[in-house]
């Protein structure tokens, strides 16, 4: 009888692969979604692993659940990186200059690209938008803090 | 008639306000709390002119209200970051090295500490210390991605 199985190893977010799509700008969006997207999954894991440990019992059941939320969000948070950093690299060749306005024009563009793509509503496309500035210019300030 | 009056001027996310406590730990912090403390108040300040914008009329009453949820607002960014950053500082110093796994352990202790200062649910407490550390790892990672 044949067997069909699943294998993966997940070696913490040091996840270190390089496709190159013979694009900058598409190499950083995949870098990005790649990159993120094993933070996300990870996080879930170690989330069910926690739940796991206290309940005190692991099923197949649990484990399906798990996998599904790890594609799940790592998904999710994977193409905000994406667009984030799609948007940004943009805004640096445009504007021809590294400084926090990128981070900030890139948070704007994700927000409103992701609230769009999730929701009719225009008000809420806009504020989604201004968090998403005020989330990339804050952890641009925190990583010149430290 | 005395009249009593308030001015401020917001000249964006370019704070910058060095005050110096006499110790690097404390300066760090305090730093990280005012400029994404600043962050917040403008995002605020942003979408509450949106709003008013989009209604046409701007009463004292949406003054006030914008005021106090800008400080609100600010006071909460602000204090996770000076915690964040507090921790991630502490971490360098302890471990002696500047890598991705800083950031970390700083989400990790900011996510804890934050949702001890507001929960009592030990579980939320684990899931957000975990999604501290989650977020924190990807903000360092997008950071070299760019």
């Amino acid at each position: 009888m044949p067997s069909s199985g699943f294998s993966g190893t997940l070696s913490g977010p040091k996840v270190e692969v390089a496709i190159d799509m013979g694009n900058p700008l598409l190499n950083v969006t995949v870098d990005g979604f790649l990159k993120i997207g094993a933070v996300a999954a990870t996080r879930v894991a170690a989330e069910e692993a926690y739940h796991a440990v206290k309940k005190g019992s692991v099923s197949s059941h649990n484990f399906e659940h798990t996998l599904k939320k790890m594609c799940k969000e790592g998904a999710y948070w994977g193409t905000v990186a994406g667009v984030y950093v799609g948007a940004e690299y943009g805004v640096e060749r445009i504007r021809g200059r590294r400084d926090w306005k990128n981070a900030m024009i890139g948070g704007v563009v994700t927000g409103a690209v992701i609230s769009a793509a999730t929701s009719k509503d225009k008000d809420r496309i806009v504020v989604d938008a201004i968090t998403g500035g005020a989330i990339a210019t804050a952890a641009e300030f925190l990583n010149y803090l430290i």
